[in-house]
């Protein structure tokens, strides 16, 4: 059984993983952390980390950049290994975030899914065959009207996983429309779609000559971020200090 | 049976509409012109069209720029209906089709294809209900690598076709990444891919709040864009002077 | 003010239509009926519909088809008209159905969302088009692994709106594996797909030479069948007796 | 420079691969085989494989059932590799293709296209992360309205590529209209769509909990077949006797 400490616990996701939780019989929240305290969860609430008391195997956070600063603090010097999902960190939260993993272990990655992280590793493995081979590679991400940034994280992580396969000899091109010219073979093209309530659709297209292969992942509620949260709790109890990612909780599996 | 010159008929797409014309009895190639004459067709072939005396219906034109000038000039002259699927026209050239169009029938699109023809005819039904209704549009058009402009002549008919069914109420987003704000409701995205061979692929998104409607022309061969120049030219055939294009002919269907 | 009894209130979709009509002001929730009674609405809820006597302008319903009867006896007496949105209705209520329309007026569609109904209004414009000029018409959908029938009540809907607009010409073709044999022109092919948690996902392909025209439609959450029915009862308060569905909504708009 | 006798030069592919080997430096044909000779190739053509005294590194065969029995004689006593594409062999003539291969070597494959096959190893990497993890597994394909077989050949392929990585414990479900039941967690659903002219098109969903993965390969023509053929008779030259597949060619690369 993985006790967790959900920090965030009344935000949206932590609202998600709070029912995930509730029906999984090898994890337990035994305390949250949240400003806000309406919702009634069946586990105490507390209004920072450093007011709880009770013993954890590791913090699940999806609260805000701000608050991170004293939940890394606290995750050093507890050795109590953490689940980072909030997004949207500074340059020195990033650096701290490598300091403390030093002390215990950091799970952060840029897209909580399974599915999402699974497409990353075929893709490594695709690019490598169907590069050399001629193909384009090319990326178009949807999402709902509301979000502020394109492209989005995860469609620059799926374009970062192939680069990095490639020896990171492709440039990103994020539009086509103010020039004139062919497409360039070592270029990763990056299309933003912004519609209605679409909780995220990312497409890798692998165009070839006579034939075009293309990889789709669909996400239909943000629920799949939280379970994916959850199976890297379940992974990261225990495990030595150092940083991890969603790879090594699919790979481990 | 409709007499057909052939304006540009040993450039690829003029041996495309050869081959189909072929096939079909109830239309004829009378004459061919082209400056290069290698190929061995069925029909006599004039270096230019001033030299060709032979008596025909209409006119198919897939030449070049250079050479539309003066094939305005003589189909004016003649009163000789014209079919020009030339692109790339300058102003001054845009002008003339107008002002020869008073002497005598001229059909122009932007895209030849009977497919995306009626699909234009139809989303301008569907803007009507489903922007009422909330929906978001953007459209997404994938072409092959070799390709100079972005986004695609298509995309941009489409689009303006969209736009034109809601009184021009829309402006254009042909580039999301340079900006970090919310979609604006009154915009339609209009996203370019490049790769491979891909004749061309254009998707009309239509998202909602919990439902997406899509709309996707698949184009297999240029010989679609052939087989519309071969129903526009009989649907030519003895119409009155005036401009007309692909929407006439399915309409007359 | 649209007045709505709904009818099934604790169940999922009762629910769901009870917190849309929470944020509508032109419409609201004056009674509830329901056997069971745990959830806290902020309406009166009764046990059958004879027990409420508060007046209304309309009944929703989603319920079960053994509560259809009797709705049906109450709506046909009190001239209350009836949004019907409960499935699995035998020969002999269907035909119930019918009689009581001579009374009040009733809504009665296949699938309640707005983006269907709107396709299906489409498709019937399209199919006029296309299949003259020799284009197969196929549909794919996908839903869940715990829907019990294939295909979809969706489906075969949107094969009937295009079979009518041909005159119902065309036969449907559910299994193609059982055979070996070229298609027939004048078919449908209907193919189910079934995984994971999909909400509803309805593809019509046209397929031409040289050419593809693909409709597609996916349900991200079943609050769009909920978001139908509040629309069809503000539509409904007030019309005659008579059968209606939800292309009558959507021309209304 | 592999030299390559061509088996059913004049056929359809014959003239396909004929196109392409006269573009690639490093293969050229010596020889053609074909009972009609018609056509103008650049190499002499013989009415049987018998006839053929040039020598030459390997034979591409896409001839047809009848004509394969002599060449998998031919083959054997010269020891002469074959790449052998034809289709629809009988019983007695696979455990013949086996038994020759102890002579020479062979390379036989459901699908001739890269693409396909690159798939096809990707997809056993992932059913075996994505099964485990409560995804189902579902294919569509579609073809023309000329193809008499469905499901097709390479729709099985992969179904059976991604059984054999999980054990063979999956069964394969091939219509779902004639009962009315849920799904079941170990079966491969697979759906035929025929239509106009498509020339191959084969999906693989993976459908989770809220998130959908597709795996989608498009064929814009046959000369991915071609191509793949002459990519396989490069990597056959001069190889020892025994079975190969279009997976062996992939991994060498």
């Amino acid at each position: 059984m993985t006790k967790v400490i959900m920090h965030g616990c009344n935000g949206k996701m932590g609202q998600v993983i709070t029912g995930l939780i509730a029906q999984d019989e090898d994890v337990k929240i035994v305390a949250g952390i949240d400003t806000y305290d309406e919702k009634k969860n069946d586990y105490p609430v507390y209004k920072t980390i450093r007011e709880c008391q009770i013993a954890a195997d590791v913090v699940i956070d999806f609260s805000n950049a701000k608050a991170v600063d004293e939940l890394l603090n606290y995750c050093g010097e507890k050795k109590l290994p953490l689940v980072l999902c909030t997004t949207g960190l500074s340059e020195d939260q990033l650096a701290k975030v490598t300091e403390t993993s030093k002390e215990t272990a950091i799970l952060k990655s840029a897209n909580m899914s399974l599915g999402i992280n699974t497409l990353m590793d075929l893709l490594q493995t695709a690019i490598k065959k169907l590069a050399p081979a001629g193909f384009d590679v090319e990326i178009v991400e949807k999402h709902h009207n509301q979000k502020l940034d394109a492209p989005s994280g995860t469609a620059l992580a799926l374009a970062d996983a192939m680069n990095e396969a490639m020896d990171n000899t492709y440039s990103y091109k994020l539009d086509r429309s103010s020039e004139r010219k062919k497409r360039d073979a070592k270029e990763i093209g990056i299309q933003a779609v912004r519609g209605g309530s679409i909780v995220g659709e990312h497409e890798v297209i692998f165009a070839g000559t006579d034939e075009v292969i293309e990889f789709k992942h669909t996400a239909y509620s943000k629920a799949i971020f939280g379970k994916g949260a959850v199976e890297a709790a379940k992974f990261l109890k225990g495990k030595p200090a150092g940083m991890y990612d969603m790879h090594d909780v699919i790979r481990a599996e």
